[in-house]
């Protein structure tokens, strides 16, 4: 069974962050992945990374990944499927898709990110793959001059809906309140795009099809009324689960189940670090994921330094 | 008079991020300094800011420079002198070297970074510039083929003595300690660098010379033993002082004189948060301030938001 100080758990800015400082400092790391990069890689432009303007999500990923690499990160691509505690030392299994592995690890750097939230209404699992999407960026090629729908309201639904303009021949923005919760000038930018259509106060019923999505029923909030809209493909972009199953049995988390941890990245469990989108945070941004890697580099060589094993 | 929502204070890394997350929202905000880039120019070589390896400091400030002025960033070249509260509004007296001005402000983000420390030796002050440096990116070009002291045991004085080495002739690290704060990897390329040598349990007692520096004069701290070393420059690398005066009659510092404040920059004097190296932390970098930026944008743009004016 192999052994080593640091398990860094996820490979997006925060686990990337955490290899490259662990690295630096001569600790001995490994990082965990199946394929290192993380969400940033479904992004098709990033613009608040400072210093690397207007770079596209797959080149920012593939920068942090071969920093880390340059550095002599050593990764495993694998996907960790338990966390056990046996005393004082971290027991991974790993699975690398053809057989399972076990890892010991007297830390845990747990940058595992979150998962895309489902839209909870009928035909959406069927359809997923199918005319139903989480990932504007990955997908929106595939709708020249298509009709299709957006759903949500933050950032991530006003950003994908920009993006679907500039490729399909109409989107539906799909919003249950009159406001949003994306920034000022993403609403703007949407506001004066000819070929979005706003549908507020709404929310979905239903995606319909059989083999491929042909339309979303929805009901207007205000006066309980429905319509069926013909569309090619729809969108959902209503926010992130932190992806916390695997540790939420010895690690407290909050009611909407993230790790609850500061940004030094210690949690209520002695010895498991949590960086980046999978802890309590008012701002996940790359930035903002990058120095919790780098913060719980810090956090776990203090530990390491101070405990016995 | 002119009025903004947001002055940031300081155009380092933290507040040059406030600066393009600031743009991106919209929000009217105006950053003050009189060079924007920070600490980060002196640095020859930065190699942890994740996605931008080896690069020079001078070129990853610039880089952090023009994206916010690309992102439509206000900046202003001038000099903070004082800052007051009145009710409400911060007042801030400019000066840009030929005249003041005032600035009113309904919000800080304070981002004025750290100097560095003295020696607080006798020679120090008026051998300033004159063989005395704290900059060692800045001023080693000035040695080939000399004699110079490094004075300090962490990660700035370390990186110091091995750019210095590849100059200078001998390089000498003075530490008052037998051991080194600085990172393993750093102390391990020390070690191996024939033309570095170490005086460690020692401190520097005098800097000597008429009008530049021609010998250190240092004390054992084991046996109380002096000796005058030949020397053609000394580089102080013992630490950062926060830059807290202006701020320190109407915000709660700790007792070394950082601005006590969250990673949301929230501060105890409302409207103000605190954003990089000047507030406590546990890890002062490029990528930890640049994540401050981000968060104090997000604090003011909240703040400005809930109260009226």
């Amino acid at each position: 069974m192999e052994r080593t100080d640091i398990a860094i758990v996820g490979g997006g800015a925060a686990g990337l962050t955490a290899a490259i400082y662990a690295a630096r400092e001569r600790l001995a790391a490994v990082l965990i992945d199946d394929y290192p990069g993380g969400q940033i890689l479904q992004a098709a432009l990033v613009d608040n990374y400072p210093g690397l303007p207007e770079i596209s999500g797959e080149e920012l990923g593939e920068a942090f990944r071969q920093h880390a690499q340059d550095k002599g990160a050593v990764f495993l691509e694998s996907t960790v499927a338990h966390i056990k505690r046996e005393n004082d030392i971290f027991v991974l299994t790993l699975d690398d898709g053809v057989q399972t592995s076990e890892l010991r690890a007297r830390s845990v750097i747990y940058a595992a990110g979150c998962r895309h939230r489902l839209l909870g209404v009928e035909g959406e699992a069927r359809l997923t793959g199918h005319g139903v999407s989480y990932c504007a960026s990955c997908d929106a090629a595939f709708y020249p001059q298509k009709t299709v729908a957006v759903v949500g309201g933050g950032n991530t639904a006003l950003g994908d809906a920009l993006l679907l303009s500039r490729i399909a021949e109409t989107v539906y923005l799909i919003h249950r309140r009159d406001t949003f919760r994306a920034s000022a000038a993403l609403v703007e930018a949407v506001k004066q795009t000819d070929n979005i259509q706003l549908i507020l106060h709404t929310v979905p019923l239903e995606i319909c099809g059989e083999k491929a999505v042909t339309g979303i029923r929805l009901r207007n909030q205000n006066d309980q009324t429905q319509q069926l809209l013909q569309i090619d493909g729809v969108f959902a972009a209503v926010g992130m689960q932190p992806d916390t199953a695997m540790v939420s049995d010895f690690v407290r988390c909050d009611e909407t189940g993230y790790v609850i941890a500061g940004e030094d990245g210690i949690t209520s469990c002695p010895g498991l670090f949590a960086a980046g989108d999978i802890r309590t945070k008012q701002l996940r941004q790359v930035i903002t994921a990058a120095a919790d890697g780098a913060n719980c580099v810090r956090s776990a060589e203090h530990y390491l330094r101070t405990r016995k094993g």
